[in-house]
């Protein structure tokens, strides 16, 4: 007997029909003989219903109270999906974040969990029921308000509960078969694969691969927790993410060691740069302290050589592109301090990336990858690397051909395919 | 300053316009320099909306996870009405039952308060917060589960409130202006009365009066709160509900004694006749007792003097039409053992009351009343009394006539009048 967690995204429950559809699935899982906790999303839009109705009262709520709000989004799927399972003569308890243990930090809208005491799922589970729990939310430590985790906050609270309830597998299931060596819709030729490594997932999700979010797998990474991407229309294996040591050892029995995974993309971001900084020892760290208490992530940063005539340089770097005019009004207001010239604002860029745990011992991988790229026309803009990652920034319209041309160059659409994603599950 | 609670039913804040008015009259009440705590229903429609959806998954949910669905309704409704408020520049904090220390026992949809330990609720309020509380629901004593309260339970929520916090006033708002001598769609003459005491709107809301709920009115009574009901749509002073004790006062100092509050009806009972029980000590109570084994409820009772020819007796009671078939079927099991020859079921009836606490001292009213009622053409079939109440039942299809006759004979539409009653809230 196994304690399998899983995860449905607001697609899954997204109507009845769905939702009994779904109870007939854990149903089947407990009746093979398994405890299983199950971790829902709000139904379809439910959430983004709620925030209009939200906005409809209050330009700008306070976030203690969009917290309370949202959180009613997984209270009434839950619920009806514990009826759905009921239904079918199983008994289901639905418990909300709080009452399932997820305590948070009080960062509202982007909470942090700091524990997990399933007390209360432990005894259902004991006692033979299918347990519920509400995704995506938790209970602050110190004031017991209600919190929500933000983006990739079901995922993580599946993968939490599997940590703390010391689960057997993490199945999250969204409207996709896995995890794909790239979008599908940009390459049509794109295979599922059928294992990764937490590194590489982390890499894929930090390249803008949406099926499962950094946060998630870095938690799974940390607890070594398996967890099993799969498609809830369909019965079929998905993506297993797990330590590479599993990988490796699968690989060397079948020879089958892979270089690159797969192919992600990322169009969420911009390019700022600020030009004519002074070449002077200390300039770049100011700029981004300056971010950084601003409290913007940057992701790549390029400085370029300095012009020896006039003891000045530039200094680009991307960022999610909803920060932009957070980030330029933060320097301008130290434009003088600093002393750089001038800003320059791009949110028409995208960033390709190349991913495999191989490419650390084939050295001729970064050329083949900027020649593929070359070749197909696009121009490189800025460049980064990791032991099992490169990046390169590009043209928003050059994205898609970027894409397809690195697939093609590393023999994805081939027999023996390692990752990558797409599709996107919001929470 | 004083600690006021206020109540907004479902149509109170229905909308998001609603909900801003609403908002604005908290405000004016803070800025009045009080403290505020409010009780909030449901949007609407949201709580049918849950109910259909839960219908769409389960033709019986169980009841642990309807009161989960359910309370979401509240969850919404205050934290828009919170953050309406802090649009205003108020600071608003939302609690959910459990959060507000409303403890119940495990009951689910019908949940009694046990105790309410409103400890954050003081604290936000002396942080100076106006702090809104989601009615109708709670938390289990033993086993922590989210309850609900059932009919009436957001007023119900507010007086208890108000009670454990020793605020100074209970108001509950509504979409009518107050209680009315009669229901003004069948009497246009009823008016609005000022002061009505505990004792006569326990008798209204037993009478099928529905704008307070017999157990919000009962503990108000018990732990003597002043309710305050009232427009949310207008500024106009309401009907105050007291003790009869600060009434008495009033109408000596105004030599205003009126002997009757007003007059209420019921359109929701049914009759069941007992027909031919064995004439024996202990028959009626063995009856009773199977009823009340079904936990059906009963109002009124009749047992007609026994026919000496054949030993046999009929016995009517009248009870909530919903639980008809449940005490058909409970007393069919027991016919052979008590001796019953048969039942007849009659749902076409409806009970009209009299309610005053001036008939303790005039003998002639119970007179008066069956002229009038009989003058209007209406055939009496069962009789009740209590020391400030008289009830008949009529057919359904008389009983505005019998309710406006009622009216007329005892002058509520001249100038002194005293209370009742029409409209409803569900929760």
């Amino acid at each position: 007997m196994a304690l399998v967690v899983q995860k449905y995204g607001g697609s899954s429950v997204a109507d009845a029909e769905r939702i009994k559809a779904v109870a007939q699935r854990i149903v089947a899982n407990k009746k093979a003989g398994n405890d299983v906790v199950v971790v829902v999303s709000a139904m379809g839009d439910t959430t983004d219903d709620l925030i209009d109705k939200a906005k409809q009262v209050s330009p700008l709520p306070p976030v203690r109270e969009l917290d309370m709000l949202l959180t009613a989004g997984e209270r009434i799927s839950m619920a009806l999906l514990a009826m759905a399972i009921a239904n079918l003569g199983h008994e289901a308890r639905s418990f909300t974040g709080s009452q399932a243990g997820v305590i948070t930090d009080g960062a509202h809208g982007k909470a942090k969990i700091i524990d997990v005491t399933p007390g209360r799922i432990r005894t259902a589970l004991d006692e033979g029921s299918i347990c519920i729990v509400a995704g995506f939310q938790g209970v602050s430590q110190g004031t017991k308000d209600i919190t929500t985790l933000g983006r990739g906050g079901s995922d993580t609270t599946a993968v939490a509960l599997a940590a703390a309830l010391d689960a057997d597998v993490c199945e999250i299931y969204t409207d996709v078969d896995g995890v794909f060596t790239a979008d599908p819709r940009i390459v049509p030729a794109a295979r599922q694969i059928p294992r990764i490594s937490y590194e590489e997932m982390l890499e894929m999700a930090a390249s803008g691969a949406k099926i499962l979010h950094l946060r998630c797998v870095e938690y799974a990474r940390r607890y070594n927790i398996p967890i099993h991407v799969r498609s809830s229309f369909s019965q079929k294996e998905g993506t297993w993410v797990v330590d590479s040591s599993d990988i490796e050892g699968k690989r060397d029995q079948n020879m089958e060691q892979a270089i690159i995974s797969g192919v992600a993309h990322d169009r969420s971001e911009a390019k700022i740069t600020v030009v004519g900084v002074p070449d002077k020892v200390g300039e770049a760290a100011s700029i981004f302290t300056v971010l950084s208490e601003a409290e913007i992530n940057i992701d790549m940063i390029v400085q370029n050589v300095s012009a020896a005539s006039t003891g000045r340089t530039d200094i680009s770097f991307t960022l999610p592109a909803t920060d932009g005019q957070t980030a330029l009004t933060a320097l301008n207001k130290v434009k003088d301090r600093i002393g750089f010239e001038s800003l320059r604002y791009d949110d028409r860029i995208g960033k390709v990336s190349l991913i495999g745990a191989g490419m650390r011992s084939h050295p001729g991988v970064t050329a083949s990858f900027f020649s593929a790229i070359a070749d197909a026309g696009v121009n490189i803009e800025m460049i980064s690397t990791s032991e099992i990652r490169i990046s390169v920034v590009v043209a928003q319209d050059d994205i898609d051909t970027a894409v397809a041309a690195a697939h093609r160059a590393f023999d994805l659409d081939a027999e023996q395919v390692e990752a990558v994603v797409y599709g996107g599950t919001g929470r």
